[in-house]
């Protein structure tokens, strides 16, 4: 498959008005990251969408972040039912309405535009659907950012949840990646319904990893709850992650420079 | 070590002006992502702080992408000289500049976030100047928004390009993050001065996945010069990728849904 999309640009987005009299509505879905948090590190492109939209579908607390306005009409719904969420959005596109599903972050790392694709792979009527994916800054670059650059070479990305896969994957791909020497994000590490998971991850990374490895934890980035930790992986106990923390861990090369942290370019 | 940064809003920036005549301007330095290519994927934080900079400092074709204006002094430098780049950035930003360090995607991430804090170690005097920086859309996150949802499991980016790390490095990550069933992002995969690096690539991934594992080559994604193509892991050539490409690899569960490509949520 060979797709040439150089003539759409980004930001190009039908506001829906039929040419015609009667033709009917041509409905579109756009899957949106939100980014961490404040409505700065929002991308134009993103803004300009929201503000076409007919309706928004998302977790409650990303939609709350779409301000009200005359001719939006916002679909919050509650955590763990990403499925109907997604065959939610795709039917009122189908029915012509301009849908817009948000995420925090962005929506192809541990968010919606997987969940959105299970459904058009279950439904291939839904195959056509004017669908685009519009990216945003995910947890771990800003939380990266505010620290310096401990992603600065090679890294990972893991999701915590053992919602979605069993925690054999987990430790599995924690004692490669410590073996690979990847310096690693962990998304959604603890939750009240797995309180004794972020425990044993760090077990694990102890196992594999010198006492003095950095962790640290990032909470809530760009928010008025945002806050940074840092310490030897020795110190880190399970209570300092919570489900709106982002944790990393550097690579054997990761290193401080005054206040900051950063992994270098050279290995 | 603990910062609580919430006081300080991500858009947030300091324009330079002396309250008292004869204050010495007080400087900043800012490394700032610029996304892959189309204007409409900076960030609003990005885009303000390069409003109020007096220097922009980057790779030439980097630096070209911010418009001249009166008040903004624009050095362009080539490739490979990110340590000269970084030292003179800090420099000018200690002289009372107001600076920013433009890279690509997400300055973080294979980028000139990490070449700033490695001067910041070896010059200590540099760690009280007034950092920060600013995340953007790396080209992973948009390619895989182009390609639907490739990275919507764990996963892992690696730089390709062994100017700074043995190759031996490089294959030893691939064949664990194969074992490890990570997708996977692949940065500078090729280069006029590296020919076969990314030919070896190709072997290892062939020889730890089977032969039908979905490879992606996106290309200058959001500019007018963007390509995508996709294929079974058996039929890539080592001349589908240049520097201007991000090669994805899915995991083994990683699937099309019509025209998408996307890693289901669950293992």
């Amino acid at each position: 498959m060979t797709r040439n999309e150089g003539e759409r640009k980004p930001a190009e987005v039908d506001a829906g008005t039929p040419t015609e009299q009667h033709a009917p509505a041509k409905g579109w879905l756009r899957i949106a990251g939100l980014g961490p948090g404040h409505e700065s590190l929002l991308t134009a492109e993103v803004q300009q969408t929201l503000d076409t939209a007919s309706d928004v579908v998302g977790y409650i607390p990303y939609v709350a972040r779409v301000p009200e306005r005359p001719g939006l009409c916002r679909h919050p719904s509650d955590n763990r039912v990403e499925r109907e969420r997604a065959a939610q959005a795709l039917a009122m596109a189908a029915a012509g309405k301009r849908v817009v599903v948000v995420s925090s972050g962005d929506p192809g790392v541990f968010a919606m535009a997987a969940a959105v694709f299970e459904i058009v792979a279950e439904q291939p009527r839904y195959a056509s659907i004017d669908i685009a994916v519009l990216p945003g800054i995910t947890a771990m670059l800003a939380a990266a950012a505010r620290l310096g650059a401990p992603l600065g070479h090679d890294f990972c990305a893991i999701n915590l949840s053992d919602n979605l896969k069993p925690f054999a994957l987990i430790e599995k791909r924690l004692r490669l990646a410590a073996q690979a020497d990847f310096a690693m994000a962990f998304y959604n590490p603890r939750s009240r319904s797995r309180p004794a998971g972020f425990a044993r991850v760090l077990e694990i990374l102890r196992e594999e990893c010198e006492p003095t490895r950095l962790i640290m934890f990032a909470r809530a980035i760009s928010t008025a709850d945002e806050s940074i930790t840092s310490m030897a992986l020795s110190e880190a106990t399970p209570a300092m992650a919570d489900m709106r923390t982002l944790v990393l861990l550097g690579s054997s090369t990761t290193r401080r420079a005054g206040p900051w942290i950063y992994t270098p370019r050279e290995a």
